[in-house]
Formats: structure tokens, C-alpha cells, sequence
């Protein structure tokens, strides 16, 4: 059952909400121990606002779209009165006076804080791995990481500990994990969706997009996420219309292009094989595929870096300074690592950020959309740092994002669609990249490959 | 007599392009000498080109807009054979292979080129004081900078050494020679006019935009220099329709903004006179001020120099390790003084910058347009590097960029038009900002000012 279903079911009173919100909540309790995905769990808030909602409901008719829905939403989005950590110590019992932009809409339309989901400290890194909260577990081999930063999102959607979440994307962190745990992740246009009251990683690469089990419900939460905010002076109106109107309708005659040479190289040979499989479903689903030649890609990591750095560092200077000591070294050596960069790398880095994202609007004068592995390989064993593919090791965290960061860096919209399983029994993702305000199209293919891969429950959390 | 009415004289073969030539080429002789406003001076090229023209036009209908107009530009836009030094002696044998794209649409018009005008070095400084080709004089009183970093350009179009000129602008390089000289100068919307083939100083601070003795003429080459061009990822398309198209009517009820705080503190009394003389003027024709008060404006000039001295650095780094003892020093020494800027330094510059932009998006939902004095003051002495106002002294580069560069950081159109003499006989200029893409709307309002205050010439080079 994804959101779509649950809201529909809560709308004609097939179900009371506290009915739904006991029912993650045992299930929370029965499962969570083994994937850690919640921080924290609002489980008396949340059955006492899920019984208010049934008495409403009760005495007058309630059309909101997500009323009585319980939803989790990663923890570095603020949320009134609920502590907020961020995936950190400096932030512990940090309790918000203000609901962020996002949460705030998702309330609007009746729905209930379930709890906050476990992430990579202050979002800063592509595993999931926590030193203060622990490591999000990947529901499919709980000893696999769940993929970051939105790792502990990813698990409790993929588990059915709750039936969405929203996460964010600074360079795949809504799109590694939801590839690593089979579900949907979108990572929207940059602008569209109000980064008000979500801590900030790197201000320009951060996306805030829904994390779900099926594309319709990744179009419904964008539908209620979307819109100008005053509170985040980057938010753009984005296109009039329903974000889930073209699912299901033929994607005959829709282009859609592949880079064989970036895409194919350096990665594990089951994801080389599922992304033709990929690319042969739309084929057959009447899409015309294209070869295209990502403009300066070797080139992005180099410069993502230097704004990724420079921008981390900005937010956290003064909190390294008097409180270096309560980071947890990974993330504290890499936020170090970024006072290497002088005014100069930047203006450079900025200025091949527009050179790369004219040629990425060059593309998508011939392509509708672009069609990737979101990762190179499955989900890796928990603690590892490196990552071998074919002679050479690479530095995991880079590997990881090789895929996604260059469209954080172009503020391109992309989905990450489940691919079915590997042979060890871990999910694929495939990515569907569009130009700018385009989800809807990406909905649109992807649904094609869920109709292929459908989502499927981890085995032991049935 | 203006650019609109030469080349109207040309069309109409009142006057022929080899007579028209043999004129400027006459009073550059009789009076460069004592402005020393241009570095390389066509005049074979530009005879030949006349007499083609003339020939030309005397076998068959020519109706381009500026067919045998002479015009002499800044000499940092590449001009094709022409060496373009950039006030450089880094580049001072440096001859293009190809024409910058602004200069190639004035020539593709009909246009002559006359010559490449002094500047500052590298346009890095707002005095027009050049330690390789020496500085441009003030035709108004040759002991006084002709302002910077457009100096030549504004020093030549004053006295006549050619009809009109293209400027550049990173802080105020075309509106600053403008005011100084009472000569007309349009900074355009961020992208609106290209920079392909243009020497960057400060790539998201550059605007190339038109210098004049009218406000007609702004607009006449204006409408020829705007538009998308593929070789500058920077540019956007402007509005439809003709940018001269609200010149003459009337602005009953246009609101005009006006920031007394900041606008009027730490300026001379004559121009803080003249100032309220403009408003009076414009509130007589029928507009209505408004006070306003600019969003985070003390803050602006902080980051700007972050993003300045960043940008300029990356362009001119390598340079700097080659052949820094070609550089002068004020040039050399700024430049090396953006080493202390840090990549984190450059992220907060960048985000504030974003911040001020949306301040002034909100600004203008309350008036069409902002007015303020170009500068705090009139032009000062050669070889002066600070400047006295009431009980303080300022470094002159600061004081001279005040009231323009803030909208260079938010990529806002901006006209400078004359607004009369000072009691010593030296201009003052006016400032017109809207908000993106209003350039018609400052021409409209400048006009009315214009109608008052209309440009006059120097007395020497009548």
C-alpha cells in the first residue's frame, strides 16, 4: 500500500487514522531496532492528533489530502516543538519555534508527525552512517548501508515504517539511498520546493523532494511541497498543473537520452546490464533513446567540491571553532578539508557551474529526458570507505555520487525509480533526469519501469 | 547633434560617411591631445570603410541603422585586426582574431569602427587613470578624471571625438564616466547584452551597455546590442518591442523611489541640491516619489569586493605569476589583495548576495524605478586617492562606486544622465534604476530629465 492508497483509504473511512498511526507505530517498534531509521518517535503526539483527526472527520467531512496520514520526514527539517538534530550533537536538543516550509504543507493537508529520520550527520556524506544516532540499517541486509544522507528515510520507507518521507539533496542524498532501498526518491528542480527551516548543507546544490514507495506518490507530495515561499528567496514558481497528470499516458515518441561512455564505465556489470534492461523497457514502451555526450562531466567533481566545501563551511565555521570536538571526524575532516579553497576556486567553480549548465540546456533541446544507473554498484557492507571496480579502488563517497552531483549542480530535476533486485538480493536504481520544471515528464517514464519493477517489500519486513 | 540625428543625416545623404569620418578624424587630431581619450585611432581603416560605404550607398538602398556612423569603443571589446589591449601592457600587442559579439552586431548595422578608447588598466578601478597610456582627461576641466573605469569613452563622447561608445560596467565603469562627464551611460540588465569577446574583469558583475550624448541614442543601440547570444551562457532574452517605444510620454503615475538615508548622507551639498532639483522635476511631470529604504544596502560593498576581487583574481592569476611587473600598481596591488578571500568568504557573498537581490525584487513592487545621485560628488583631481566628505576622508574607489555598484551585485538595469553643471562648471549625474529587464521605463523617466538638463558641450571642444 503506498500513500496514494492509504489517504484514499482514510478519506472513504476504510480506516480510522489512530488505527494507521498504531499501526506504525507497532510496526516501528517491532522492526526499528534492526534498521535504526528513526531518531525520534512522536508516538503519543502523533495518536493524540491521529484520535483528534477521527473525531473531526466524525462530524464533518474532511477533504485535505493527506488528513489523518502519519508521515516521518528526515531530521534536519525543522518542526515546531519536535527536537530537530540534524544528525548531530551540536544540534542534540535543539527544538525548533517553527515548523519548516515543507512540514508546514504537509500538516496544512492533515498530516501527522510520525517521527524524525536518521541521516548522515548534518547531511554531509552519501552512507547514512551516524556516529552519534548509529548507522541507518539497509532493509534488504541490514549489515548493507542504507545510502545518504537521507539513509534513515529510505529504510523506514522501504521497511513500511512509514508510508513517505521528505529528504534532501545536496549531491544524491535523496536519490543514493532511495537506489540503495528499491523506493522512489526525487530530487526536484532547484527552486521548487522551499528549503525555509531545513538546515542548510551547501545553499545552492540543496533540494528538497519526497521519498516514497510508488511515483504517484512522489508526484502527490511535490504536488503539496511546490510553490514560491517567501521565506526562501531561491524558490520559483514552478509549472501550473497537476505534477501527476501525465502518468500512465504513452511515452511514445518521448526522447530520452544515454551517455554509454559516463555512464557505463567504472561501474559493477549487474547495474550495467539492468540500465540497458532499462533502457530497453522504454524503447519498448515506444520511447526513442538517444546517445548524448554530457557536456564537461569529467570536468563537475572537481568544481562541486570547491562550492560544496566552501558552502558547508560557511554554515559551520563558527560551530567548528566552538565546538569542533562534537563532530564526528569524518564530517569534521571533510568541513577542514574545505578551508583549502580560496575566493578564486570559487569564482572559477561558479563559472564552470553555468558553462555546464548551458551545455546541460543544450541537451535538452534534443532529449526529453536522460537516463542513468543513479549508482555504480548495490548498497556496500557498513563501514566502508572504499569502494573496488574492475582494477582500480575508488574513495566510496565519491563513487556514490558520481551520477547524481552534477545535476544538484545544474538544478536539474531527477527521480531515482527502483530497478528490481541484483543476484544478492539488493535493489537497483535507475535515474531519470529532466530539464528544468520537467517532473512531470519524469513521473511520466517512470512509471513505465514501476509498471517492470514494481516496488517490492523487503522480505523480512513483510 | 546625436547619434540618432547623424545617422539619420547619413540615410537621408545630407552628409556623406567619408565627410563624416574626415570630421572626427579631424577633431580627434585638434583635441586628443589634450584628453588622451583614445589608445588606437583607425583612421585609414575607418576612410576606406566610409568611402566603401559611400559607394555603396550611391548604387543601392541601404537602410541599416547605423550605415557609415563612425564609432569608437572601449578598448577591452575584441575587435577583429584592431589591436585591443584592455588597457593592459600585458595585452598591448594583442590583436583579435574574431570580434566581440557586441561589436560585431554595431558593424553588421552599418557601423565604422573610429577606434578603441582608453580605459582603466584591465577596467579594474573607477578614475579612468591608466599607468601605460596615461589617464583620460575631463573635456569639462583637463586636470580632473574623466571617471573610470570608461573613462576615454566618456571623455570622447563629450567633447565629440565620436558620436557614441561601448562601455563596460563591473561597478560602475560606464555610469561613474557618465556623471563625470554629463554624458549619458546605461548599465543593461545582467545578460541582456552579451560579453562574449569582451576582456572579463568580474564575470557575474560585467554588463557591456551603451555611452552617449542622448538618451534616444542609449535606446537606439541598446535595441541593436540586446540578445541571446550562444557564445555568452550568461544571456537572456529581453522584453519584445522597442526600447525607445515610452521616450516622450508621459510618467503620470510612475512611482520613483528615493532612499534619503543612503542617498543623501556623506555627499557634496551641490549634488545632494541637484538631486532634489530631479526629483522635483520628475514629481512636476507627474511621477510619484516614494521614500524607500534599500534592503541590507550597508552590507553590500563588504561582498561585492569578495566577489570582485575573486572573480578578477581568477582571471588573472596566472597572468600575475608571468609578468606581474607588467601590471601597474594600483592594478597589481588590488589584485593580489583578493588572495586573503576565502572559498567560504565567496559562499557567504554569494548567499547575501541572493538575499539583496530578493530585497530589491520586493523593493520594486513599490516603484517602477529608484533615483539617486550617480555619485556623491563631482569629478575629483587626477592623481587624487582619497577624497574629503564633511568630517571623513574615503578611499576614492570606494566613494566613487558607492551609489553604483550596488546594483551591479543584483544585476539591475541603471542610467546615468546629466542633470547640469556644478558651480565650478563640473557635471552632475543622476542615477535611474528599475528592476530587471525596465530598461524603456529609465529612458522614459531619463528623458524627462534630459528635457531639463540636456546635454551640453565642454566649452574647449565646442
Amino acid at each position: 500500500m503506498d500513500l496514494t492508497e492509504l489517504s484514499a483509504r482514510l478519506r472513504a473511512r476504510d480506516v480510522t487514522s489512530e488505527e494507521v498511526v498504531m499501526g506504525y507505530l507497532d510496526r516501528i517498534k517491532a522492526y526499528d531496532g534492526m534498521l535504526n531509521s528513526y531518531i525520534t518517535v512522536c508516538a503519543d503526539e502523533a495518536l493524540d492528533k491521529a484520535r483528534a483527526t477521527d473525531k473531526r472527520r466524525a462530524s464533518s467531512p474532511e477533504d485535505r489530502r493527506l488528513s489523518g496520514v502519519p508521515i516521518a520526514i528526515k531530521d534536519l527539517i525543522a518542526t515546531k516543538g519536535v527536537r530537530t538534530t540534524a544528525g548531530s550533537a551540536v544540534l542534540a536538543q535543539d527544538v525548533p519555534a517553527q515548523d519548516a516550509t515543507v512540514w508546514r504543507r504537509l500538516a496544512q493537508e492533515g498530516a501527522i508527525l510520525l517521527g524524525k529520520l536518521n541521516l548522515h550527520e548534518f547531511a554531509y556524506g552519501p552512507t547514512g552512517e551516524n556516529p552519534h544516532y548509529g548507522p541507518a540499517h539497509n532493509p534488504w541486509n541490514v549489515s548493507r548501508i542504507a545510502g545518504g544522507s537521507s539513509g534513515g528515510s529510505a529504510a523506514a520507507v522501504a521497511a513500511d515504517l512509514t508510508p513517505a518521507s521528505i529528504g534532501t539533496d545536496t549531491g544524491g542524498s535523496i536519490r543514493i539511498p532511495a537506489a540503495c532501498t528499491g523506493t522512489v526518491g526525487l530530487k526536484p528542480t532547484y527552486g521548487l520546493v522551499s528549503k525555509a527551516g531545513v538546515a542548510p548543507l551547501a545553499f545552492t546544490l540543496d533540494h528538497v523532494g519526497p521519498m516514497t514507495r510508488s511515483v504517484r506518490d512522489a508526484a502527490l507530495l511535490l504536488q503539496i511541497l511546490a510553490g514560491v515561499d517567501e521565506l526562501d528567496p531561491t524558490t520559483r514558481k514552478g509549472p501550473a498543473g497537476d505534477y501527476a497528470a501525465l502518468i500512465g499516458s504513452s511515452v511514445t515518441g518521448l526522447r530520452v537520452g544515454f551517455d554509454e561512455r559516463f555512464f557505463l564505465s567504472e561501474i559493477a556489470g549487474e547495474v550495467a546490464l539492468r540500465t540497458d534492461e532499462a533502457v530497453s523497457a522504454l524503447r519498448e514502451a515506444g520511447a526513442v533513446i538517444k546517445a548524448v555526450e554530457l557536456p564537461l562531466i569529467d570536468e563537475v567533481a572537481r568544481h562541486q567540491n570547491v562550492i560544496i566545501s566552501s558552502e558547508a563551511l560557511a554554515v559551520h565555521d563558527e560551530w567548528l571553532h566552538q565546538h569542533g570536538e562534537m563532530y564526528g571526524d569524518d564530517v569534521r575532516e571533510r568541513l577542514e578539508a574545505g578551508r583549502i579553497y580560496s575566493g578564486m576556486d570559487y569564482a572559477r567553480a561558479h563559472e564552470f557551474r553555468l558553462r555546464f549548465t548551458h551545455g546541460m540546456a543544450r541537451i535538452f533541446a534534443d532529449v526529453d529526458a536522460i537516463l542513468s544507473p543513479t549508482l555504480p554498484f548495490v548498497a556496500t557492507p557498513i563501514g566502508e570507505r572504499h569502494v573496488q571496480l574492475g582494477s582500480s579502488q575508488h574513495l566510496l563517497r565519491s563513487a556514490l555520487t558520481r551520477f547524481t552531483h552534477p545535476f544538484n549542480l545544474a538544478g536539474l530535476p531527477a527521480l531515482s525509480v527502483p530497478c528490481g533486485l541484483s543476484t544478492e538480493g539488493l535493489p537497483i536504481g535507475i535515474q531519470l533526469v529532466g530539464p528544468w520544471f520537467a517532473e512531470a515528464t519524469l513521473f511520466q517514464l517512470g512509471a513505465v519501469l514501476e509498471k517492470v519493477w514494481p516496488f517490492a517489500a523487503p522480505p523480512l519486513f513483510h
